[in-house]
């Protein structure tokens, strides 16, 4: 099996360009085949707030109506995603930026009406990602740049979270590839206070969620991780974007075990 | 070879939503290898306008400051063409959505100062068209549909115009395909008074210039057309985009000939 690296990259790192860029060097001197997915920092939150449009928030998730969605797909799928394209085609990785809506690549639906109605907002239908184009380019050394936007069957486009769109590549493509799965973002890992968890299990992170020690936005990303590793991924580690290098060899972060 | 079909869609069909789906199910209905290249329309122009950035425009060319480059990213790179690219996905076209930038597939370079300062504008330098990369999909069935933002060697992403990317993008895949090349706009084709000229050649476009029939933004497309008929492109037709099947057949709009 061919090694693959995906690096999920988010959080304020997004909107501070001199770290996003020292963040591009190491990615790009990745050896292996390669995905980046990126999420959206606090730029759609901010045109929003220019345009008058208003920002509504439910744990930690935006609630996307029409307005909200336009936006997110201008600035991630637009924006965001060409600059770092850019900047990785010109540190000589041969790089595309996609979103899930291309090449009906990340599957998804409209998520329904609960307590909360969320809006055009995307659940990803993990069974039906499309591996065979995945393959194409990364058999090609071509790595894709993919912004949080997908699509329904009709042609919808939704906002889609990006820690479950890359824990859900990781695991479609763990069948094919041995693959190393990054979380980035501004804190060193998962904390207990001010110290670094250096390898988190299951059992562990269940009593941590029940004391209170890990909350909020690091929960749906923590789900995701251990979806990851428990399903075809080999290696996941979640830590700061400008210890990229250390988290590829664990030698920071935290490392996620069964 | 293989036949290759390239159709520019610009104007004011971008900003209907009606006419732009038809458009794209008659699009979506071709046979052979595909790729669509498509403008702005006004939507960057309303939202320049919105978030009180100014929008100049000389000689039919917008001048691109950082403010309007990152709208015109956001807006054709981002908006527009992933829209675009999820109805196709739809109607079974098996599309994803580029810009210039990706895969540094149309390489430009900043435009130099002239009596006027485009600013953040591109040149496409045709020699280096990544036609590996644009092979690679079309021999696989996967349409690109292309936003008009292009980048430099250095990754600075520029504003560039949406005919010359399509023309070059026809003559550079020329070598390799039968290419039909068809402009879309809003106008039946060429126009003599009320009359669409059904066949353009170079002696009569000079003479149609010279009495100002031919003027402004039109200049620029048919210089574009023209450039491609005589550069490796088998077939060249202006016209409505609500009669591309009409176009691909010459049974409607402008011929270009040599």
């Amino acid at each position: 099996m061919k090694d693959l690296t995906i690096v999920k990259i988010g959080g304020q790192i997004i909107d501070n360009e001199k770290e996003l860029n020292k963040f591009l060097i190491s990615f790009s001197k990745i050896k292996t085949a390669k995905l980046l997915v990126h999420g959206g920092g606090k730029l759609a939150t901010e045109l929003c707030s220019k345009l008058g449009i208003e920002t509504k928030m439910v744990e930690g998730r935006r609630i996307t109506n029409a307005e909200t969605l336009k936006i997110a797909t201008m600035v991630y799928a637009g924006l965001i995603n060409k600059l770092i394209t850019a900047k990785l085609n010109s540190y000589k990785t041969y790089a595309i930026g996609l979103c899930g809506a291309d090449a009906f690549m990340v599957p998804s639906e409209k998520r329904k009406k609960g307590k909360i109605d969320y809006g055009f907002v995307g659940d990803v239908i993990a069974k039906k990602i499309n591996t065979d184009f995945l393959k194409l380019l990364l058999d090609k050394n071509i790595s894709m740049i993919i912004a949080p936007i997908t699509s329904t069957k009709s042609g919808q486009l939704l906002n889609t979270n990006a820690d479950t769109i890359a824990s859900t590549l990781a695991s479609s493509l763990g069948k094919y590839y041995k693959v190393k799965f990054i979380y980035c973002f501004e804190k060193e890992g998962v904390l207990n206070g001010n110290k670094v968890i250096k390898t988190l299990n299951k059992t562990t992170y269940a009593k941590l969620k029940a004391k209170k020690v890990i909350t909020d936005g690091m929960i749906t990303k923590l789900d995701n991780a251990f979806a990851a590793i428990e399903k075809n991924v080999s290696q996941v580690t979640i830590g700061k974007a400008n210890e990229l290098n250390k988290l590829l060899k664990q030698h920071a972060g935290t490392t996620i075990t069964k």
